[in-house]
């Protein structure tokens, strides 16, 4: 029996599609970009396409993307980087990002926002933390865990009425903003003039492309260190070899999931809702995360007083693949820190499952989960 | 007409094995490896098994192999996870290195040892320049450009003898040897216990592998600090979702580099030498670099008076790809920073080219190629 996938927030399986745009790369015009006979002129000049097509699918400019080895790299990218380049700057960040950002972020000794305990940032939290020292704010487009939509907007305009406050006042401090937006492609708007951002971090493996793909976008004029140094690749800002192939994937995926995103939208909504309401209704399953501000494709519940792990372990053995939070931590013994940031106990967390459904996924697959659960929870 | 390609050093084509490989793990296998379920336990199997591969290709225990995003990571990840380890350390390199580690060393402030004529590390001067607090000493094993071997055996046993007179003395300071063997693996030996470095960094890209898949081996003990944070994959020294296809990918070409290798060796080493003496009876070549202590696929000559780009642009046109040195700095308008520091003058510099071949390189390419090069240098 095929398995019936619902962690699609934790990867994507590389579509036909990209595949098939990566395949030259390998074998053919295999060639290092750098190098200047015919074939390798080839390779550059598919990867500037790649970054051309990276380029139109947010609305930034090519200049702007630099190609990085997935996602968790381009978020330390944007903190490390920034943090390196304004070593009396300030960093932010929401206590519910990604171990991405949060991990580098404390490394370098950022400052950490709360959230409401519907998994939203606090704004009032952010802007009482931002002093005349603050560089970067980094908070994420979409949690990964409970799947809400962050007010990057909101944040921008903060921040564009500090940068004024800060001119006028002499401070010639940069204020950046980072968003990790590597779970919104397929869902939300990513275009950069209208979210207003400095930097964003973009991951192919979530999106249908290759794993370790992914960008971050890096607007002109924002001052950043490399944190790979070599040949000079990427502008200096991430040196390599180049994977032409990956960066063709990741492209591709990003063109497709933008073209495809209202159908999407449509398909994982209509799923999701019907799955949720049966999950309340069936098994008194409480949702987290905000029910409007959420990413459509993600359903997380808890059962009250249920072992999540246990419930997990006897999906899985039903052929149901889902998970009780972030892949990162799932061998972890610790609580989501996410959930605790938003003010459930440990118990609660301990009674959470996040199921993340895709475009793929079906009313029959949902409705064999329904049963899968019965059981599980029953048993 | 197909190419016949001849900068095997810059690039090399992913074998059909390493992308037969590779193939279950873009679309079935896609899980992400640190996920709970069946199909995820499988991903990361996979994953263990390629570290298992790598870990028996060059005789070091699996705990010991952190999978990269290539060889400039790695190489990073070696210098700059060391200097932030022990701040108060100094590294010293060589001035043929490879960017990936020249660029970080310069950054964190290490100290350059020159060459010999040959473009041999200077063994006097590096024990001079060893001082109580020096913590790393990276060298390559193989110099990418002119193709010399480097005495990292000599090295080792320098540094096993400054460490015990460190204890003796009560310095606690460790003293690392890191080792770039990027264009080692298909023609030399790269046992860890025989070698005896305590860091390498491999490279897929230059093997038949995947681009920017990689390692760098970490001796147990080895006090690192990692360079990308989060997740904590790779034993918290990379984190990031494993790219599964890559590191297979990575383990095949590694271990076919390896199997191959006496094979390999033998097809280029007959084939150079004749190119070789061609060049140097036919055009009045020079050989740069050490005659005998050579990676034996590098041909890397200087034809006097001859400007090396406009013969590069003639053989283009014929068909033929090399190179001026390494591909990053193709682009550059500096001379190439390991032929000034085997004391060769800029114009003797920009007189020079490398060819380096592959085992699929044949005599009658080569024969194509001495017939583009007799019209392309009395143009």
């Amino acid at each position: 029996m095929k398995a019936i996938y619902l962690d699609y927030a934790a990867a994507t399986p590389v579509s036909t599609q990209v595949q098939k745009a990566m395949g030259p790369f390998m074998q053919d015009a295999f060639y290092n970009p750098s190098a200047l006979y015919a074939g390798a002129r080839e390779a550059k000049r598919a990867l500037e396409e790649a970054r051309s097509n990276v380029s139109r699918s947010i609305g930034a400019r090519p200049s702007e993307v630099i190609f990085t080895a997935g996602g968790t790299e381009s978020a330390n990218l944007a903190i490390r980087g920034i943090a390196e380049a304004f070593p009396e700057g300030e960093i932010i960040v929401s206590a519910i990002e990604h171990d991405a950002v949060l991990k580098p972020a404390k490394h370098v000794g950022a400052k950490i926002v709360g959230v409401t305990s519907k998994g939203i940032v606090d704004l009032g939290q952010l802007q009482e933390t931002i002093s005349d020292k603050t560089v970067l704010i980094s908070v994420m487009y979409v949690n990964n865990e409970v799947g809400s939509v962050q007010p990057i907007k909101e944040i921008v305009d903060t921040v564009a009425q500090i940068r004024k406050k800060r001119v006028k006042k002499g401070n010639s401090m940069p204020l950046y903003v980072h968003t990790d937006a590597c779970q919104a492609p397929q869902y939300l708007d990513i275009n950069i003039a209208r979210l207003g951002v400095d930097l964003m971090t973009l991951n192919g493996g979530k999106i249908y492309g290759p794993k370790q793909s992914g960008i971050l976008y890096h607007r002109t004029g924002v001052v950043l260190s490399p944190q790979v140094l070599g040949g000079g690749q990427e502008r200096g800002y991430r040196s390599g070899t180049e994977n032409v192939a990956a960066c063709v994937g990741f492209a591709k995926a990003l063109e497709l999931s933008v073209n495809k995103r209202a159908h999407s939208v449509k398909t994982v909504s209509e799923l999701a809702h019907g799955f949720t309401k049966e999950l309340e209704d069936k098994f008194g399953a409480i949702v987290n995360g905000h029910r409007k501000l959420r990413i459509p494709n993600n359903i997380h519940v808890s059962f009250p007083a249920v072992d999540n792990e246990r419930v997990l372990f006897s999906l899985d053995d039903r052929g149901v693949y889902a998970a009780a939070g972030s892949a990162c931590s799932a061998s972890s013994e610790e609580a989501s820190h996410v959930l605790l940031a938003m003010g459930l106990t440990e118990d609660e967390a301990r009674s959470s499952i996040r199921f993340s459904i895709g475009v793929e996924t079906t009313r029959a697959e949902l409705d064999h989960v329904i049963e899968a659960l019965d059981r599980a929870l029953k048993a």
